[in-house]
């Protein structure tokens, strides 16, 4: 709406996290029982916002880029994500103190510890810590901690510790491990020593069926479940490529030490798009729309540089130049920076970093996440990675299922490639029952692999191979099969579409936006205000009676019901409380606008329009008012714009 | 719509199953991997219409009565569910097959057995089974029986079959490891013998954390999450009862041995309402409202005396006669009745049957099942359930805290109450470390319990107590406490509320849509028709160009956009296919309107408004026909009303 905010009261997490909890946006979960960390329930306010931003989300991608929306179970087989490399690699790092049994997310536990230790090298170089506010919070997070020791480490040491915190999403656990023994990292608590860094796997597992045999995850993203239906989806899609999939629903991911409330939970709800693109056409036809859009950018070669020094360019530029790999991955990232702004997260607050080679995901060939910045530092809210044709190559090479695109080529094309020809009459009795295995491991050959097995047939008049499933070594006479070169002219190229993936967290981003759009009054600091957009505000229109005189009542109901039939959400506070109390309950709620009905709205049906962060007022006709609301909330006009037609008031 | 369907084509549950897995509505998860039982994903229609019947509830329910959404996370701790009574009640019963490692679920297995007998039977007795196809479908369900064995049986073992079969959902574990002994049931696959049945939990379990202690759950119904919210959700609604929350979910059950599609799967969508209200007074406000609608019951009495006819009666006759326990229940049994109806579902195949007393779960004190009328038989789709204060009370108990309301009276009434008075100085001294364990059993006990150990004081001078966790019989002098009954005035009345518990299985409701609403023209029977109510069919609109032709595409445009500006999902055909051809594909879609453009409407902007279930056609200007469509599928409105306007058109 942009309307200025007229405050310069310090944000408090404090008193956002009070308010949150007050007006049940959302809380822990089981609280009467103790609570489990890293799990949350939204109350009634927050489910509004969530289902807004959803319905938001739906609107902006699904619709807009007609997307294929897919619901795919959270059980799933143990098979999808041993293939997808999830259950030998979907793991966090973590350290146990054999003596307390207390477990630390190794990664965490190194920041935390070489961050105090700056610290306490700044209050002993007598310097002030500029940002005592976001330290404060920080401590209280990682309660770990315990106190900052006011000790001055020499000036290379602090370098060292400044690149190594720089870098510290791109540790292995081997190298976490050298860290921890080379900086004496212990136990914050009591000093004690920490065994050396081991593997947890963040998946929650369970088994499906009586019998109890069958081993079953909760899927940590959506995208495996859309992988899997890839067949199926190009096939209601007409066999035509591009296009997109997506599904929004929950994941679960068994964090080790989970703390900063919606920021890190073991149980999430995700919006996933996998776009599926010809890997030799990575263009984008509306890349044109948004190749002028102005982004800030921090590539990974600044970051391996030690640095975070913000690149701001075009996404158009960004591409050409190669520092955004292709239109389709930087078409998205534009569409991303669109939707977080829309919904309400501070473009100022928003960067786009770029995952270094060591931190990428095991799928990913390169990777992008919007991060937004908020009290506990830049968060990662969205992903946008490259996944190239990993997924659908690993499952169509365990399942046997042909996951491939075609195209028709413009002109037939010759080509050469080394094709097998088996000598099936003799190969069969060779090999008997393991006949099937030697064949498919002969068929699953790249050409890359062939070439190499076709010299080795021409040298040796021979191939030995070691194939899964089979003891010891098979041997392939010259005899039994050809590998050739052979000429083909084909009309159909088959491919294996690479994967374009933007991935939101969707709990991340409400809460960023919480954090970017809370703010007091300066008259009224102890009361806050949720500055949220119209368009996903829970409540859109507080509807407030001067009194509960009879005499107002008609027209209480004459708007309830006008508005009950444009759809908008709203509610009616007929409290005895003054105005000014009742607006400022619905402030904290992130209710946009107000209208008062008052003794004058009698004779002429004419109410007050106020808006919250202004707190502007105008009047007009209750058909005028609730037309420039729709317009303001759903059809993306200013405020000005909107009430332009009524007048100015003063009360 | 209410448009005649034109059709005695008889229906076929394998075409309606190849269409909705032809057209991706859903298909089996994991079905490259070789499927899982009773996992489905949803595909791009099956999503459409999902959220279309989502949104659609939460009109109908969440927005009209002004219900408090909350979203509670699925993993769950153990205690939660031991509480709940979940971990040792919510369970089936299964038996063994040690022979050949097969599992049974026993009441299944009771049933399938004792009805194939009856048709061999009636096959014996030269009668002609009329339900034909219907036993064939539930041939292919119910693979076990191989076949139908032409045995007659003595007249009074078919009585005792058939009432066995009336009562077949209210058998106990060992009643139904009688009926197995009795009537001699084996293996159906083998003849093999079957060990006693045996408890299934039918939770799936894991655990939360790195070190494994935390056992968890996953939800097996969404109403824990909103009875462990009560207090903040009555905060939130200001201390006024009664109130409902709602929660839409995924929950998860371990089906023994799942079939019938999306009728019994592991993971499914529910829309659940817990109406918290006064113990004292169950009535509605509203219940005038309903009280006239005409439903069919099959109450309690009715089955346990082996018959199946429905009474047919007002739901204020079915509350005056006390055949439904109160307004409240009955009030939203007719809202459940106006939902599934609206939604599309077949009023004369709906009907509300009663659980018998020993049917009923552990936490309910009057239930009624709104049963659909599908070719898999009468199938639970929406409980309505009079939970009383059981949830409440135990997890009250359990925790410690209170989950109570509290009412102002009229007037203060004076009570008479036991209460306790501890002499603390001698008490804590002589229990020490379980002074504080004692206290709290003592506070914890009910009037009841009061009114007894106040005889036993009086009487023994002492009281002996088992206290968990201290060892030994606890001995209570008489001088450590006094147990008395004392008057009291209140003013305030403090209660525990009841809960009325709407339960929705959205997956079963959308599958017995399907069925009721599938059928195929006399003339084209390869192809169906899927009759989905305009409100929740997946593509609203359907674009048809006559030709590819350059002249007609201004006016694609023309009606896409105005399609767009009014939000109403459509898409575009400008295949080659013929026009009958084209709306054929969409009528098993359940697309309900094709706009089609042709040469005509290029001078003056006309089109053909087309209706899917008559193929009746009305001519009109864009917006005229853009105008009814919004009526008849937002609105309400029917297609005679709707397009009263337009000009009948014979193409």
């Amino acid at each position: 709406m942009s309307v200025a905010k007229d405050t310069n009261i310090p944000f408090s997490r404090d008193s956002l996290e009070q308010l949150l909890k007050r007006r049940f946006f959302y809380a822990p979960s089981f609280e009467i029982y103790g609570g489990v960390a890293g799990l949350f329930d939204f109350g009634p306010p927050g489910c509004a916002f969530q289902n807004n931003v959803i319905d938001a989300w739906r609107k902006h991608f699904i619709l807009e880029e007609e997307m294929l929306e897919v619901e795919a179970t959270m059980l799933t087989p143990y098979d999808v994500f041993k293939t997808s490399g999830h259950v030998d690699r979907f793991s966090d790092w973590m350290c146990k103190d054999l003596k307390t049994g207390e477990i630390f997310r190794a990664d965490h536990l190194v920041e935390e510890v070489l961050e105090s230790r700056l610290k306490g090298d700044k209050l002993a170089r007598g310097e002030t810590i500029q940002e005592a506010k976001e330290d404060e919070d920080k401590k209280k997070r990682k309660t770990k901690v315990k106190d900052i020791k006011n000790v001055k480490l020499d000036d290379e040491v602090v370098a060292e510790y400044e690149s190594v915190l720089a870098q510290i999403d791109g540790y292995s656990g081997p190298q976490l491990g050298e860290l921890i023994t080379k900086y004496n990292i212990t136990n914050p608590g009591t000093g004690g020593k920490l065994e050396p860094p081991i593997e947890f796997n963040l998946m929650f597992d369970t088994a499906i069926g009586p019998s109890g045999n069958l081993k079953a995850y909760l899927r940590p993203e959506t995208a495996q479940g859309q992988f899997l239906n890839f067949s199926k989806l190009l096939d209601f899609n007409n066999e035509k490529m591009p296009f997109a999939s997506a599904s929004i629903g929950k994941s679960f991911r068994n964090e080790i030490a989970p703390r900063a409330g919606l920021l890190r939970v073991r149980e999430f709800l995700m919006a996933e798009i996998e776009h599926f693109v010809d890997p030799e056409d990575k263009s984008h036809p509306k890349f044109a729309e948004v190749k002028d859009v102005k982004l800030r950018f921090l590539p990974k070669g600044v970051q391996e540089s030690g640095s975070s020094e913000l690149v701001e360019t075009t996404i158009g530029e960004a591409v050409s130049s190669g520092m955004v790999d292709n239109e389709t991955l930087g078409y998205f990232i534009a569409r991303i920076y669109a939707f977080l702004v829309k919904i309400g997260t501070d473009p100022s607050r928003l960067r786009f970093r770029q995952h270094m080679s060591n931190e990428m995901a095991h799928y990913a060939s390169d990777c992008w996440d919007a991060e937004l910045q908020t009290s506990y530092g830049w968060i990662e809210c969205v992903g946008c990675a490259d996944r190239s044709a990993y997924d659908l190559t690993v499952h169509a090479a365990r399942t046997g299922e042909k996951l491939v695109a075609r195209k028709t080529l413009d002109e037939p094309r010759t080509v050469e490639e080394y094709e097998i020809e088996i000598q099936k009459k003799k190969f069969g009795p060779k090999f008997r029952k393991d006949a099937g295995a030697v064949e498919n491991w002969l068929t699953s050959r790249t050409q890359c692999e062939l070439e190499d097995l076709s010299k080795e047939l021409q040298e040796k008049a021979k191939i030995e191979a070691e194939i899964k499933g089979i003891d010891g070594t098979v041997q392939l006479d010259s005899d039994l099969l050809k590998i050739e070169k052979v000429k083909k002219t084909e009309h159909v190229r088959e491919y294996t579409p690479n994967v374009i993936e933007p991935s939101f967290g969707i709990g991340r981003i409400l809460y960023s936006i919480f954090e970017h759009q809370f703010w007091a009054r300066r008259d009224e600091a102890e009361r806050g205000v949720l500055s949220l957009p119209p368009l996903v505000a829970p409540t859109k229109v507080l509807i407030v009676p001067l009194s509960n005189s009879a005499e107002l009542q008609p027209l209480v109901k004459k708007v309830s019901s006008a508005l009950k039939k444009e759809k908008i959400p709203f509610k009616i506070d007929d409290s005895s409380a003054s105005i000014g109390k009742r607006y400022a309950r619905n402030d904290e709620l992130g209710t946009p606008f107000g209208i008062t009905i008052d003794f004058e709205s009698v004779p002429d049906d004419s109410v007050t329009l106020r808006e919250r962060d202004s707190t502007k007022q105008v009047r007009g006709s209750i058909d005028d008012v609730i037309k420039a609301i729709k317009e303001i909330t759903y059809e993306d006009t200013t405020w000005a714009k909107g009430t332009a037609g009524l007048q100015a008031f003063n009360s």
